[in-house]
């Protein structure tokens, strides 16, 4: 084997390549993949939302290294029987748990057409890279960025929002953190959110050396939103302190109910100390396509950058996230790194109107926005808009059931698409609820009837119930209801509330 | 339309999804672009390399934002004709610039099949997160960490580079960086590699705080490979300056030349001095799955942590790189945060053996493991084994072409999978050659006979043939030398030499 393919006789190798050895069966193949995923996709409502890895299959998925080819037919046949049958589960239409997007047949198809052509989306000579600066254009009008803004499609938000703060630290920090680095920099830079801040801003902050300690949580109403007074107090106290103020950050959704920071009135406070303004949207800044919900995110427009998803809101599969950057010139200021074997061309595959890699952490990049392109094309963008008003509609029909319901207790405003709530059959123990509540969720998943997941608002477990899922109908949310107080009622009969269950 | 959907009077509201209205139609749709794929990639040979964009094409690719919905034919014709018949050319048999993959039509499909599922990664308990760690399984085996350590497959090389970094910060500041940050830090960390690191390193360490001062760029040897007592030298110079030496980064497979450090030797220093060892293996780490080429890479089964992509060399589409942290507990350390709405459980939907969330940047993560799993059970490692060594083989074929040639020349070793060479009639005018070569690479990308890139490398300007390419053939690169040279003699004619051409 060995001698077949020495590296240093090349006449003695037999060329070969990862084309398939019989076209036409790998081409019948994939239309059976494809057959299979269109009835998955169509019957998804007939499946469990969630159901767990048999032993058994974690087993058989247990395999050595594959050093010999396996028919691709029996691949896909172990594909079938051990992965298809035992995901995740957040494309059926009862999960509602974290914040999740569906996916959908058409943009499936799409990133198959994506890989099949698998551009790599550091430059833009191709018409591959037009289509992404084109669904930029869009989004940018979309959200209230000007069209000259800077702007890049990432893997998600937590890469949007890293990025989008980078480009911050580069506009703030008052001397070249790029060469110079922290550690020289003497004054501590701050950054200002809320309490509810996604985890997501804190890691950014630790990625970017800023440190978590510079990260100042400002507390919150009982709407969950940041208290205005809190942020001018924390910043005139760094001012005082000797710190060096950088940006304010402004929720657009928080992750644990929904709630959107007063974006004008923190956009008039960063203007006032000249900080910068970052709104993390992830889904929230998506509200925006509902003419309704604008008034609720009055001040976005005023953001210097703005991170989002479009694997949540519209529905798009994974990965896709986007950072917009008001000042494009900071913005390419922050990542541009061209050695000479990255130079570009005026003519050539070297050429074109920008390099997407000056503008993210990426060099190579995927050719993510062809589903972006496809999707608002095919749907078009107001039936994006009203699916994402049939979510925020949907959390305010299962707000006015859970109010409905004595067993049933609402922990928290519910304004846009997630419902906090808890089942109390009338009982006051904060800690027998907080159990009680937590076995409940579990069994609902184990059930496979639907999925929440769950957060503590002031010491309260909450079932949370986050709606970015583009098949789920009313129906569903019934469903969800009656049982949630099945299996709430199961556990006050098995003696949950008397604290028997957890001796 | 508003009053249709509004969101506080969910009644009213028609419920609709972004399932097709026409389940069978969309289907059909999709088996005609799967063929359509399948014709475009077994055709491909007979495609241009590349060729621009028409402006025309660009033009119809400006599109004002599409607020009604089309129908999904239409938009996939105009797929058809705006987008597929101009991409960078990566994928072609005859594409070299950079370094690229070529993504294959098996793995097409698993990329249809990870977007129909559409799991999010970032947990594990589900079927789809065992692949991935099963995935990770057989990279470790590859390359030479033991089955404990740490991993995380990310969206490629610069990520992966990051992740590790971000690791050897946390290993080497000798306090808590997380939370401090760097600017409380004082002391400079330093990093250390040769003057041919690829610049996501300097990206990397630029995103993290530490500074691009804090990279020391290390002199190579006649072969591109550093040297060892610059690097002593250097840790030492840094010692005694007060600074903290943080890292040394080896190159496995450099950008310019596919040069490999000594990674043996660098491994010793870095013990020597209690530094963490990364190696960046971008490409060239995969050249460890050659047995012939395992010796070239003695060392590599020493680093801390190790940073690859999978879209270069195993030839799968983008996205995928990988990063792997010798020691798990630190790698976790890194990143691991942990709100209330990212509880683990010890059952249901957020129980299981990982957080991938908890080793990387990113929180929501797709299915790229499928397409690494697919790919090695289909093909077998023995074959795509046989593939490096056969683009390795290649990479000699045309180097001894070259040196054959007197009007070639080439201008540095090739050891691994990148000659870097230029034309040249016989001129001494160093400038002179450089803008007779750049013209002439942009004659042959404009041909679309091939695609090369370039670089510098001591001032001269090199034609650079990066071969990570399943499709390639020796007559490829047969075409790809007579083409150059045609080229060359057509400026010489045109008084290309005599700098007229410049006036």
């Amino acid at each position: 084997m060995l001698m077949e393919h020495s590296v240093n006789n090349p006449s003695r190798i037999p060329e070969e390549s990862l084309g398939p050895s019989d076209w036409p069966a790998l081409r019948r193949l994939g239309h059976r993949m494809l057959d299979d995923m269109f009835a998955y996709l169509q019957g998804l409502r007939q499946r469990a939302a969630w159901q767990p890895v048999p032993e058994a299959v974690a087993a058989e998925l247990e395999q050595l290294l594959p050093l010999d080819p396996m028919p691709e037919e029996d691949v896909y046949r172990q594909f079938q029987r051990t992965i298809l049958p035992y995901p995740l589960g957040n494309i059926h239409p009862r999960f509602w748990g974290w914040v999740m997007g569906g996916g959908t047949p058409l943009t499936m198809l799409a990133e198959m057409l994506a890989a099949g052509m698998n551009p790599n989306m550091a430059n833009a000579s191709h018409a591959t890279a037009l289509v992404e600066l084109q669904v930029l254009k869009w989004l940018k009008a979309l959200l209230g960025m000007p069209p000259e803004a800077g702007g890049i499609l990432v893997s998600g938000g937590s890469v949007a929002n890293l990025t989008a703060l980078a480009v911050a630290r580069t506009a703030g920090a008052g001397f070249d953190v790029r060469q110079e680095g922290l550690a020289m920099g003497g004054r501590r830079l701050t950054l200002y959110g809320s309490t509810e801040m996604h985890s997501s801003i804190q890691r950014a902050v630790e990625v970017l050396g800023l440190g978590n300690q510079a990260l100042r949580r400002i507390p919150v109403d009982s709407r969950y939103q940041i208290r205005l007074d809190g942020l001018s107090q924390a910043i005139e106290a760094d001012l005082a302190d000797g710190c060096q103020p950088l940006a304010v950050i402004g929720n657009a959704g928080t992750v644990n109910t929904g709630a959107i920071d007063p974006l004008g009135q923190l956009a008039d406070i960063a203007a006032e100390y000249g900080l910068w303004f970052h709104v993390d949207g992830a889904f929230g800044a998506l509200a925006n396509l509902v003419p309704e919900l604008q008034p609720k995110l009055a001040g976005l427009e005023r953001a210097d950058s703005l991170a989002f998803d479009l694997h949540k809101w519209p529905y798009l599969p994974f990965e896709a996230g986007c950072t917009l950057v008001r000042d494009r010139e900071i913005h390419r200021r922050t990542f541009v790194v061209r050695p000479d074997y990255l130079e570009s061309d005026e003519r050539g595959v070297a050429a074109g109107p920008v390099w997407f890699s000056d503008y993210g952490i990426q060099l190579s990049r995927g050719f993510r926005a062809l589903k972006v392109w496809m999707a608002f094309k095919s749907y078009g963008v107001h039936k994006l808009s009203r699916l994402i008003a049939q979510n925020v509609a949907q959390a305010h029909y299962l707000s006015d059931q859970i109010e409905r319901l004595p067993s049933l207790e609402l922990l928290a405003p519910a304004p846009l698409n997630i419902v906090c709530f808890r089942y109390n059959p009338g009982i006051t123990s904060s800690e027998k609820l907080n159990r009680l509540n937590h076995e409940l969720l579990l069994r609902l998943q184990e059930s496979g009837a639907a999925v929440l997941s769950s957060t503590m608002l002031e010491g309260r477990y909450a079932l949370r119930c986050a709606i970015t899922n583009h098949r789920s109908r009313r129906e569903d949310f019934d469903l969800l209801i009656r049982q949630v107080v099945m299996i709430g009622n199961q556990l006050v009969e098995q003696g949950w509330t008397a604290g028997a269950a957890d001796a």
